[in-house]
């Protein structure tokens, strides 16, 4: 079973849910008509179907290679010319600033090509990625020269770029850090240390690979007030765009084993002396790195999602395929010697709640980055703000839940592929492996939870969250009198007056200790995931209502309020215990030694 | 971070909650003081953990080679030297009829070594395992002649045993099976046909391995009642019980490549006109092989206790060792450079949940150990039979929701280590992904849900149910006054009702329409398993405030109380979605036509 991108379910959430066609005003959207979007998704999709998805498990088999003697990486067959092909077809730029040769396409349309990238080749994506979380660092807080410099090269592709955060010693906690950097005197500096864990670190795709560097200016203060970021090309950039010398202090010199996205190099980088470029103020390079970081962890999100639709979709091709057993009502395939196992109850339900949590998840998504496109652009102001509230607030939801949601699915469809599912001759043990980094990168799910609740929560005194409660207020107010609606509208504003209980409960509690806040951090979080998934699963089967209404026959349609209902039977009366767990606080949890555990 | 058998767990289960001196008057425990069983655990623990444990890791990277031109298969470096010591120990026949040369020691002891080598090494344990699943065939089915031949060799670990079930077009619906048994007229067959998936099918480190091979003698139904039960030895065993010709047309042609256990061989096991003797009777080798399954399903429910335990120690000393960031209420590691993360409570929830689960997951598999020891030789026959009757029951669960949980441990282990989890170099990747195929073999879990709500519940008019909720209401009755362990008592009695309301359900609704039942498996699996959890926590606590009561201060209770708790503030909310889900019923999970998954 080979991954096929799911384009008509992106063109249902860009046309019918999102209506994207209502923003026409806005810069990123006035060539952007639906036709257009339409073309950029199947292209998409063929290109993401056909180039990267065959390559995803060579990529797994062969890994990357490091050569200790130049220090060179050699990513596996085929990656080469698949990062040729996705440059030449200027996928690297879609949703890159058009001053410098970027398409300008709204943020939620390179979402859907995003979305199929990951879920045909994570660890091929991944390069691009990390490009792009670069190309925006040095976007927001580069010089114009710097901008001039890096950026064409890294919307075409020719340039990768990479995130150096993490040393052996420090991860989560960036105050940590040791790597140094000396200045030259010329406004340039001489970078030293290790770090670790970087992905797309060193590679043979692209002519340069520009890696931007958490480092401690000499006697700058310690903690995370004292961190810089810098610029530390692979190649020293010629004034004419052409690659000069090597950096010869930047190098990668240890490839990790790890679980999964064995396509993707993830390295040691040493940095000895290495000439570096200080991007932003001195002593702020944490809050530059965080332009990356947040864009980083809607992408993690985004493939915790991505696994699980590939896992997905090979599952349900085996439940179709494979013949075991009889339906319990009586043979389905009776001239077979069995029934194809999706006749089986507790088979569908390991695929209704992938589907449930695939299709809310996605949703949830292009949701919120359609938000940051009206961040970003839209002329009124408090749509501006109300924007950029949501995605502060939503982006650890969304990177938490989605990705420990998409392991779950990518557990199910393993578990409905049964001993084949364990082998490699399947591609769901991949998918696996490889989703399961995604709980963990970018700060952990617990990282993120604590996130949540420890300051976006209580962000501008809590007016994200307030307005988002308003939100599904107004919208179940305005929704009521819909009888084909409201069973849906019902289970939503139950279980937003769950979330709302949990947030009171926070704020009484959570100032009182913070144990509480931390303690209640990751139900809290899976809480409001099932509340931003339950209210896309309104707005969608709205949407579908509205197709049946107007005479549509298409199943499609029908299978998305059938889908909502599982979600609503079988998915949402999580939202219960995870309230009464959260709101249990910490007493249990602090009570013991830590040599009792 | 090595694993370190838990001694100490072992023998408060033994001594403290169960008792196992109360059952002096049993033949297997007649021979087994409790200071006796001590230093059968200790001995247990000192082997699992200075033999099998270090061979853990190099069993994973390593794997199996088979060479294609001889058929013949290496096991990793250390497998052959460890699995002889194995033997010079006598570890192999500790649970074994002393008639053949075994121990006679009883199976809740037994259990004690095979969850300590489980988790010291799953892949490498396999081999001993799958042998005394074939032990235990033989015995329960064989000619006394049979019995001779076999049992000694199988018991001192000479010879290993498999059990051949699946072939590529059949696992779970066995009636399909095809591999034919045509008589030599000598009272001898010739077998032939592929099997696929065969645990431990060849290997070097035995003389002689012993398959049992279903197949289908020429003539026989169609279906499951065609079904008989072969011996097949790789060599044929001499009169004088050495080992003769090799039986040229059992051989292995085949390995899978796997996402863990790649330290155990699992083998494509070709026969062609074998040599294989009928066991047991004519077309009912499914009977037979059940004697193998049944054992083998609580083997795989204590595996996922197992890899849970081994992965949380590491999780625990990760999380005592790494140093990053500060607790959210001030410094407890001033003077170093961070706190180790054991502060955060978010991680303290990943352990506890852990903890709460294995210690839990241990009892209740002891508990209903021990109901195996009883339903074998208990001189009163009203034991024997609830014992029987448990053990039906409570296998499917053991098997399903120990290893559905177990694998949640390992993924919560993962976590605790952050990007460390990822990585090959610490054990917890090879914990998850050794942990995976507990999920799926000896029947997946979906089919053990529907192997509880489908036969076990409904057997003997529900004697089996009854008999647990009378045992928890009479419980719940004499220990509702002491004050101590009333919270415990009181949400024992809380879920207990929720099983008991979900069985109602199921019994209302299952038998109109079989989809109902199947429908609501999971989740009653699940239930189920809480409650089972929710009485060996409160059998714990119980046995903890005894000694508490006698003046102990010794924290191993106090701990042992604390972790209760959380299970009852953390674990049991889980209850009720799983009650609210099952009675959901099966419209919504039927709705759909296959297409439109």
């Amino acid at each position: 079973m080979t991954y096929q991108p799911p384009v008509r379910d992106h063109m249902f959430l860009l046309r019918d849910v999102l209506n994207i066609e209502q923003y026409g005003n806005l810069p990123a959207f006035a060539d952007a008509s639906i036709d257009v979007v339409e073309q950029i998704v199947e292209g998409a999709a063929q290109f993401t179907g056909e180039v990267l998805a065959p390559l995803n498990s060579i990529g797994d088999k062969t890994g990357c290679k490091l050569d200790p003697v130049t220090n060179t990486v050699t990513t596996p067959p085929g990656f080469k010319e698949a990062y040729r092909a996705l440059c030449e077809g200027g996928w690297t730029g879609l949703g890159s600033d058009p001053a410098y040769g970027g398409q300008g396409l709204p943020h939620v349309v390179n979402l859907s090509f995003s979305e199929m990238s990951s879920s045909a080749n994570m660890a091929f994506s991944m390069y691009p990625g990390l490009a792009h979380g670069a190309y925006s660092a040095i976007h927001t807080g580069g010089t114009d020269d710097q901008k001039q410099t890096y950026l064409p090269k890294m919307i075409t592709g020719e340039w990768t770029g990479t995130m150096n955060l993490t040393e052996p010693h420090c991860g989560t906690d960036l105050g940590l850090l040791r790597t140094k950097a000396v200045p030259n005197g010329d406004g340039s500096y001489k970078i030293t240390g290790q770090k670790i864990w970087i992905s797309a670190g060193e590679h043979d795709m692209s002519d340069n690979i520009v890696h931007l560097v958490l480092a401690r200016i000499e006697g700058a203060p310690a903690g995370v007030k004292g961190i810089s970021l810098f610029i530390v090309p692979k190649f020293f950039p010629n004034a004419d765009g052409s690659v000069g010398a090597r950096n010869e202090g930047a190098k990668c010199v240890g490839l990790e084993e790890k679980m999964g996205i064995h396509g993707n190099a993830t390295c040691v980088m040493q940095y000895d002396d290495a000439e570096g470029y200080l991007i932003g103020e001195e002593n702020s390079g944490l809050k530059l790195m965080f332009v990356m970081m947040n864009e980083a962890r809607l992408g993690v999100g985004l493939q915790g999602v991505a696994q699980a639709e590939a896992a997905n979709q090979a599952a349900v091709a085996f439940a179709k395929d494979r013949l075991q057993g009889r339906s319990l009502t009586g043979p389905k395939n009776a001239e077979g010697p069995a029934d194809p196992i999706i006749v089986h109850p507790d088979v569908r339900r390991l695929l209704l709640e992938n589907k449930a949590i695939i299709e809310g998840g996605r949703a949830f998504l292009f949701w919120t980055a359609l938000h940051g496109d009206l961040a970003h652009s839209h002329p009124d102001e408090a749509v501006r703000t109300k924007a950029d509230d949501y995605m502060g607030l939503l982006t650890p939801v969304l990177k938490g839940y989605l990705t420990d949601r998409g392991f779950q699915v990518c557990s199910n469809a393993v578990q409905v592929h049964g001993g084949s599912g364990f082998t490699e001759h399947f591609p769901v043990s991949q998918y696996l492996r490889d989703c399961r980094i995604a709980l963990i990168y970018e700060g952990t799910n617990g990282v993120q939870a604590l996130d949540l609740v420890g300051r976006k929560l209580a962000a501008k005194g809590g007016r994200g969250v307030m307005t988002f409660f308003q939100e599904i207020d107004q919208f179940v107010g305005e929704n009521d009198g819909d009888a084909e609606l409201k069973p849906f509208v019902d289970a939503l504003a139950a279980t937003k007056a769950q979330l709302q209980d949990g947030t009171m409960w926070l704020m009484q509690n959570g100032l009182q200790n913070p144990d509480n806040a931390g303690a209640a951090s990751t139900d809290y979080m899976h809480l409001f995931g099932l509340t931003g998934l339950a209210y896309m699963w309104v707005l969608m089967v709205k949407a579908a209502n509205a197709k049946i209404a107007e005479g549509s026959t298409d199943p499609f349609f029908t299978t998305k309020v059938a889908t909502a209902r599982y979600f609503i039977e079988r998915v949402l009366p999580d939202a219960a215990a995870h309230l009464a767990k959260l709101k249990t606080g910490s007493a249990t949890l602090m009570a013991l030694p830590a040599e009792a555990f």
